[in-house]
């Protein structure tokens, strides 16, 4: 989930100071045609490590954008202005008007949290908590609220880094607290609770934008960017909305309607129609996780050929296991055209009893499929105990093909995301190994392959027309992959990225990979 | 929450002979409708308490309906043909596709109610799990699945009847288990749990429709009413929508435009638009919750007046302890108009400290209060520690007067009972106790009263044109009353009814109602 903010982003000097006086022209003016409007509010929650930057976000959006519009509320974890109201009522009581933007740091995901890290409360207690909040930020949401959640991330060591930093001179070495130090050494724990609570709390509506928070001028136009394309689209929408209702208007009276009739139909008219902000936005540096693989790797035939054997016969064991019975296992393959799904899976099912396994190739849904809801038919596929299923090509379609090449709508694979992370966790938690290979290679590898393929006569059927088409296409392909790891790489189900240039390689790392998941399991 | 389904509901034969061949002829008609058009999928959930006719009504349907497009599936509370996958399975794999009725006896609520019941699991548990039910509901309806939930429901008196009938006759004696005898006794349990499930679980998109089983022509027609009325309007809807594609398609085609463009329309316009079955019908026999009430009662002035004199008494007592320092007081009063909301408040508060409560009218909002989440000028209200709010009239106003004189939508009334329900748990969580007074008079008093107040020089100021236009919708509000009750009677919050006809008796109640409260809270 944090892979996308752990790359290191930066944004240098010279771009920065190209970039950022546009951007605050842009977003100004649109907090200005906010105001003259009034047709919604905006509520941003700025969350996350500490030290990655929310104070400072705080500041900036302060001084980007006019501050006598705006309500900042840095609210402590602890109410003591409650007086015995219920802990909901000082974010209630600080909600913004329509036009207006208020910024929270600290807000209703501050305690949860906390008290989930500091083991007050059980994960049952944390999901009855996260429930709540679903239902108030849905509430939010039909009643117009533009709500806009970042979490500003940082790995363990840059969180150090950053400490000790802040540490070394005295100007700032106030902002460095000792709960701040202890909590650094309970990382793992905030890490492991925060994934699940942003999990469970990223809806189409309102889903987590999660920022890497090391490089301030990264940090900055990432935030300050995001806010504008959000408010752009709702402000447009609305404008596009007052438009044709002024013109509907215009026409009725001049229909000479009468009166009655016409107050009738604008109580029914909504005040500001509701355009989630779903369409996240690339990486500014242009940095994604793929660009990060080490997409070629060393592996000679001899020592691949001696490990595949070593760990397939791991493989088989584990498979044999009497407890292996106890589990299930499901594995989905997806990846680039021609980076050797197919052949990673003869790899492993070389190594299964053939009576136990079920490979299942997915292609265009049935029309049996087609009139049911999407996951149905990977639900169909569920392996009973002792079996394993493995997809090529899975569910994962509805956020990659599907989002692509536009068979679905945008409502439909922003809200994909919840549900497959639902499915998945339904699997997990009926104990099944769930396992997710992305094989990733270059675009010159993936063009060589093509070209061979092209060449050699049995390999020919491997090449369509279609897969030149997607490889037009390859960037919004990687739009659209990084964003599913950040989504659906969760705490029960991660994504394994294999680096496939090196076909033995790739073979090796999904094999590995699998028997240390099942005998892990077992 | 249950109210409305304990009032001997009844339709007797001769109206049920009439009827009955009508409405099926409707159903069989909207039924194939549906095939042919196979717009969207219908799932009708079947739940409720034991002997109120679950099986009964799963078999009507097949006998009304065309069984070859209908599925059954009567669930056992345990899968046995799990063979290890997750208990949601089964539901997938029995979903149907567009076109197709499916029917459950036993759904995705059996088991989570069970074991709450027995103790198995706890009320978070209960929560995550009625958690990932609205997930998947939700889901459902983003997929164009209309979905119904029928809670069949029986008084405990009724359904010790309704077995003592069954076991009479050898034919019917063994659809009596121990089991069905063990839950009898265990009914109070029962009925909790199912009233926090229920409200937990009913949404804009899939409520739950309460109905009393105890007279089978009642249950028969008002189930098959519901349907019918669902599916109608989900039909129309598509039919409509189809019509304007179609037309919309050929004027494409004659502008020519080209062929790609058309496919990427299409691809994204949704398959079925999504209509919520959200007007509840008023019952079928006419009677409501508010005919039952015995608005007469007898009290006369010396008895009155002794007895208030002590309650007030002991109110102000309870309001001084020491431990009220502990809780806080809100209370709701609502009531058609001159039924005496004033008078009882009044009786209220010359019992308490004036710098210890607030009484707050609500009148149309201001334009502050309409910029923000309509609940918004209610939290606002909300009391410290050890005070009272005494609100003359309330949030109810979303579901009453904006209902009815359509100031809202039909989405923001329907999504406003969840979003009170949160709102008064948010306040009992945090120990404030919530009462909500109904004050019911008879039409014929109000108009004894109104007439009063237009010829007492000193009343007039209470008397308006809009009393007399509210009273002309005098039966459109008791629809509206009568779900408000059904949908917001919470086991933490529940509504008192006041029979208000005897001013006397009206405030006693009030009193009696709101000290007994508070003595049990401290």
């Amino acid at each position: 989930m944090f892979e996308s903010a752990e790359l290191g982003h930066k944004i240098d000097k010279q771009r920065y100071e190209q970039e950022a006086p546009e951007l605050r022209r842009a977003l100004l003016a649109a907090q200005y045609e906010l105001v003259s409007q009034g047709s919604f509010p905006v509520v941003i929650l700025i969350a996350g490590v500490d030290g990655a930057g929310k104070g400072e976000t705080l500041n900036l959006l302060n001084e980007w954008m006019d501050p006598r519009h705006i309500q900042t509320n840095a609210m402590r974890p602890v109410g003591d202005d409650l007086d015995g109201r219920p802990p909901m009522w000082r974010f209630w009581r600080a909600l913004p008007p329509k036009g207006r933007i208020a910024v929270y740091v600290g807000s209703w995901y501050s305690q949860p949290l906390v008290k989930r890290v500091y083991g007050e409360i059980k994960t049952a207690r944390l999901d009855q908590e996260s429930n709540d909040i679903l239902r108030f930020e849905r509430m939010l949401a039909d009643e117009g609220t533009l709500l806009l959640k970042f979490w500003l991330h940082l790995s363990r060591d840059q969180q150090r880094k950053r400490f000790k930093e802040l540490e070394k001179t005295k100007r700032t070495a106030w902002r460095v607290s000792e709960t701040d130090w202890k909590h650094l050494a309970m990382y793992k724990r905030f890490q492991s609770t925060a994934k699940h609570l942003l999990r469970m709390t990223s809806t189409p509506h309102a889903p987590w934008l999660i920022v890497e928070g090391g490089d301030e001028r990264y940090r900055n136009l990432t935030i300050g960017t995001s806010i504008l394309a959000a408010m752009r689209q709702r402000l447009d929408a609305a404008r596009d909305a007052k438009e044709a209702k002024d013109a509907k208007d215009a026409k009725d009276a001049k229909d000479a309607k009468d009166a009655k009739d016409a107050k009738d139909a604008k109580a029914t008219v909504p005040a500001s129609p509701a355009v989630s902000p779903s369409e996240r936005l690339p990486s500014l540096d242009g940095v994604s996780v793929l660009d990060r693989l080490q997409l070629d790797q060393e592996l000679d035939k001899k020592d691949y050929q001696d490990e595949l054997e070593s760990l397939q016969g791991r493989l088989n064991l584990a498979t044999r296991h009497k407890r292996f019975n106890k589990l299930s296992v499901v594995a989905a393959f997806e990846g680039c055209d021609a980076a050797g799904k197919g052949g990673a899976i003869r790899r492993v099912t070389q190594a299964l009893d053939a009576r136990n396994y079920d490979v299942i190739p997915i292609a265009a849904p049935t029309d049996e499929e087609k009139s049911r809801p999407y996951l149905w038919r990977f639900w169909r596929m569920v392996p009973a105990r002792g079996r394993i299923a493995i997809f090529d090509r899975s569910w994962y379609g509805r956020v990659l093909v599907e989002r692509v090449e536009r068979y679905c709508g945008v409502p439909d694979w922003t809200r994909a995301y919840g549900e497959i992370n639902d499915f998945e966790e339904a699997l997990v938690a009926n104990r099944t190994v769930v396992l997710k290979f992305w094989l990733q290679i270059s675009k010159q590898e993936q063009l060589r392959r093509f070209e061979e393929r092209a060449e050699v006569a049995h390999k020919q059927h491997k090449i369509t027309d279609e897969d030149w088409r997607n490889r037009e296409k390859w960037d919004a392909y990687n739009i659209a992959v990084c964003e599913m790891f950040d989504r659906t790489s969760t705490e029960h189900a991660p994504w394994t990225l294999v680096e496939a240039n090196n076909k033995y390689f790739a073979r090796l790392k999904v094999m590995r990979t699998m028997v240390e998941a099942i005998e892990a399991a077992l």
